[in-house]
């Protein structure tokens, strides 16, 4: 099988490498081609242009955000021009929206097309554990499948339409920042009648919160600890954003998610965006005179 | 050790059971009688008045509310006239203003006062797997140790100030409800587009955010099921006041808790206050046209 | 007429103040005394006893708050001991709930009840201005209102039922609070785009917000100054408590009241609560970090 | 003078006939083109194509909405091609981004820009009694004075760069919903304990609130009646996401914005989209069991 591969950061690199460990020929194509030297010394050739990457039988796409794909793949015209018969499997956390602008461009390009995010950091894609929520047609999701058993510990399908994974991973991203908020204003609480965080979050996250976004993220508020960022603020930031535009878009007020955005903004203000996410623990803590302004 | 034991409730009773079945002699007090007879049949005795429970060397008490708490312990004059040298280990979930008083009134009556809430729903007190979060005096919590190892599977002390298992009880029942209005609104956003509850909370609660709170309140959300209830959402709203008044008490701003106080209020005047706690993802879906008034 | 005074505070003593410009012969007592004395230069007597300003034919209270009239009137056992036939007028912003046990309570031991609240700061008790929010059984009202006359602009009655001119009071309270954090968000909301608040509130108070308390506040706001206090930011958040308290025992979700009150206890934490109502806008503008922490 | 006038909605048809009036030539366009007739009538000329009208000395545009403003004025390439030296007054209420982008792009083709919102309903726009925020280099903006002088009772000037008038305005108009969400609270919580809604309002809305939005909209929700809309709740829905844009690109955190934009959603759910903005308090009495689901 013929195989493309779009976007090469920390995420896309890891995920490519496990295509080739799997036997796969890539074509490669990255912004900045530094990033696909690594790839090009396991076997990948290297696209010059994104085109030829997006083509052969399957192409992947793991690009940073809406503007990067709508740049490179609609405006670029990419889509239009790429051979029929193509899957696409878009990989990304993208909008609701523009996943349903991507279906209908797509099929009107007679390309089929897959939305296909996932729940796991750059360690579980190097490590082949991430957790790939897919859907799309049926036989395509059948067509992909080998290449997420490469990727992932475990497939999650949606059902036939591409959007609703991605309406799935934008309510899974937002429930990561409501129970980063939950565990920032609970140690807070309990921080003012004399319980350290990591006390508190021992106790919870061992116990009835015993999960691994509680523990990653808790361990990082406990240790009170939030550089290098293993996923950045301001990124979560752009999630929020898009989960509270899906909800815009379909009259879902979600008020939690909004609470979140608008704490995200105060931790944006006081310069944390390239700090963990967890970092959104800070703005509770200045806001009961628990932490000083940095 | 002779070992008094108040406030017969589902949980109670359960946990009174298992400190009999450790071999310990029990006079038990309920304010309505009939609770304590299953509990005569393995051997308790009764107390007539409360005065006589509250009494020996150690009186546990797992009395409903504040209210109750004062009404009998304080008002009642129990605390005052109880035997110098006594232990009382107050196991239910009450204010942190509450256990404060509660400390500074057994101290000037002589009478040891441990906090001891616990983690856990009935099967659990009944299966002795209680999470049980203790503070106070180190040689009281030593004392009653080997009580909790009965009654619990792990206890997690807090230090020696007993209000600090009560602000970290009422911290981890605040992060029940915002994982309960986290659900609802992943599973609202999710719906709108074509994702079913239950293939959402399925994705989720199995990677990562297994943990038992998601799993359990999960579970009901995803059958739409809220009766009968495993613990109903008045008594969730009751310990959500109760963080509230914690966090005002100390100046600490509890958005998020205001947030679910406010949901738990629209829920209670669609009347669905004997509902399960996880009935409070029906106000989201309301909000959101997802489900009529019932 | 025999008319009682009880607390002279700044309210309190204008009030008082302008009934014995109206020819009334009043006993006023207040727990500090020294309040009386410019009182007595006026024509007042002092009460040694709060029992003997508590009787006549009229009494009005202008107490701080909840607790003292409850210590004062309830556990002092004031209200069961006074002369059948007494009305009293109580002037105080109080709950809802005390306002229904002090109706309660009065009813029983034989003596009139009204509840009269009013909007209107020091200045504006002192030239008469004020607008008195009254309720309770209408040949009660009659009576009062030449002394209503006396104190205020505008007597706007709530009914028949004491404790509805409690929750009419309440609710233009918050509505100040709600009002003062709009004006904060939009202030911050405009000035990160160059329009200094004093430019924005000078165009909205004086054309579609053209209102005392968008003028009063906005005034504070687009100055800058929050000191001294007219109305202090803590009595500001003792009232939104009563008014989310009043909402919570009838089921109404009021969500922007949490907002203003989760808002004051960061101002709370900040050190503000002796400034002016209006600091609050200093909340948005340090979390916008348009502002640092002081 | 020769003045264009494009967009002729109700506001944009009675702001022409205020400059026809005042004895001005207009070259007016509209998409539908009988919305024109009435003008002709009175002596406008109509411009065949937007080009006609996007030209001479000056010309005023008040369009629908950003989307109509970028496909008319920016994709339809009608900025880049109009005469050097034309002055462009842009008086719709749109996004801060898109008053930067045009900004920016007037500049490059030679063509002044002014942005210049008005607050006010059609009927104030008929009695030229519009408040105009304009902004703008001062002597584009002295060369707007006249007109503005014939469409409005006051100009409020914002400064030299035009994004500030229409932040100013987005401030104001979100005011306007938290107002309508404040009053909706107030009067859900005293109609819970027996005070009517016009009871409140009028006690409010004649003393410390009295002001045009408070008067205007309590009276809608004093009266309980929606229809006919003066201002659609679906409008007001757009403007709130409109500022919450502008607080969001400038880490502007805005939680009463986004408390009122999330109760906006709930209300475009219940299908009171095309009802008035004060239909918004339909909101709080649905949630607090005083309304039914219509």
């Amino acid at each position: 099988m013929d195989i493309g591969f779009i976007g090469l950061g920390n995420m896309g690199k890891a995920m490519a490498l496990n295509l080739i460990k799997g036997g796969y020929q890539l074509r490669v194509w990255n912004r900045s081609p530094r990033s696909a030297e690594d790839l090009v010394k396991s076997g990948a050739v290297v696209a010059e242009k994104i085109e030829a990457a997006f083509a052969g039988d399957i192409v992947i796409s793991m690009l940073a955000d809406d503007a990067a794909l709508r740049r490179l793949l609609i405006d670029g015209n990419v889509v239009a021009t790429a051979p029929k018969g193509l899957i696409h499997i878009n990989m990304a956390t993208i909008s609701v929206a523009l996943a349903e602008e991507l279906t209908e461009l797509h099929a009107r390009h007679g390309i089929g097309y897959l939305a296909a995010p996932v729940f796991g950091r750059p360690d579980a894609a190097a490590s082949a554990k991430l957790n790939i929520v897919a859907a799309g047609a049926l036989h395509l999701l059948d067509r992909a499948q080998p290449l997420f058993d490469l990727m992932g510990q475990k497939t999650w399908r949606m059902g036939d339409v591409p959007y609703r994974a991605n309406a799935a991973k934008l309510a899974g991203n937002f429930m990561i920042g409501a129970a980063i908020e939950a565990m920032a204003e609970a140690t807070s609480l309990a921080g003012a009648y004399g319980v350290a965080p990591a006390a508190l979050l021992e106790l919870l996250t061992n116990t009835i919160f015993a999960a691994p976004v509680y523990k990653g993220y808790g361990g990082l508020i406990a240790e009170d600890r939030y550089e290098p960022a293993a996923f950045k603020l301001s990124l979560g930031l752009k999630d929020l954003r898009l989960a509270l535009a899906a909800g815009d878009q379909a009259n879902v007020p979600l008020p939690l998610a909004s609470l979140v955005r608008d704490n995200l903004l105060d931790a944006m203000a006081a310069g944390d965006g390239d700090k963990d996410f967890a970092a959104l623990a800070k703005v509770t803590q200045r806001r009961a005179g628990q932490r000083k302004a940095s």
